[in-house]
């Protein structure tokens, strides 16, 4: 499974697009950033992230993207840029006929680290660790969106094994 | 000049096309709602105010496209999704090249009633009088979106003659 990992941001979202199956070390496929100027024009920027993200789909052809779920708590200037560059990675997603999963930085530190209050610099070092890279991507929006695409390997998978013997089960009593 | 006003909603995106010059009545081309229930997957629900959006810029051509200004102390459980589906009008107008102005709704209420204060009924009974309509526009964030593309008309208009003003005086200056 291939998945895209989107850090959103209006002046940088990450990207990280991250292979693996579960019970096998993950591989990075590409990392990197989606960047605006603070001098462009709002809508500018939209449509630069939306262009630019979807680059990034076309060209890495991931199963599902994740993205980090935003919150409406965070620092209130900021939650509106956050959550309209999330919503366009949502969008060039539903596009592309892709599914969308959301986890919250909670989450990926717990399942990067093994704490939820793991700092930045803890996360990627153990990105790093994970993928055999000699130091963490840069800049931390990058590092963050192949946490949040591993998370989502591992969760996901963990999500569909449970599913998969909900069903199984369910099949199993439908027959017994 | 012909204005496409959007008031931003991730359930209603009221959507009104108004057209007019300075000093003569507006017109009202189109009005109606680009809705999502609430049981359709977050991304999906994107996906469909995008492609509302799109269609209405495509039949109707605007020359500039108003959206209402999302502030991050509304109730935040809405906020979020206000700010995508403003952040999609403002995507699709980029994407149509076209000019995106923002209006609060106290800007809206006063061009419209006089009165930043008006309430909803007020502003409906205003829209109806000024387009000569039997009735307001509904549901009410059909009129909000003919309000603020009415809005946009006046004030765009009387920033267009200011800067006019300003630029003439300049020139003069200039040659004196």
């Amino acid at each position: 499974m291939r998945v895209l990992g989107v850090d959103p941001g209006l002046t940088r979202c990450g990207v990280g697009v991250v292979e693996g199956e579960p019970g096998r070390p993950p591989k990075l496929v590409a990392v990197g950033v989606v960047t605006t100027a603070s001098t462009m024009d709002h809508p500018q920027r939209l449509l630069r992230i939306e262009t630019g993200l979807s680059e990034w789909v076309a060209e890495y052809a991931p199963d599902v993207v994740a993205v980090e779920r935003v919150f409406a708590d965070q620092n209130v200037l900021s939650v509106i840029g956050t959550a309209q560059a999330a919503g366009l990675a949502m969008l060039v997603a539903a596009r592309a006929g892709l599914p969308v999963h959301t986890h919250t930085p909670t989450e990926v530190k717990a399942a990067i680290t093994g704490s939820g209050r793991a700092d930045k610099a803890q996360v990627g070092h153990m990105v790093a660790r994970l993928l055999k890279l000699t130091e963490p991507p840069k800049p931390a929006d990058a590092a963050d969106a192949v946490a949040l695409a591993i998370c989502h390997l591992w969760r996901g998978a963990a999500t569909d094994r449970i599913a998969a013997a909900v069903a199984k089960q369910a099949a199993a009593r439908a027959t017994a």
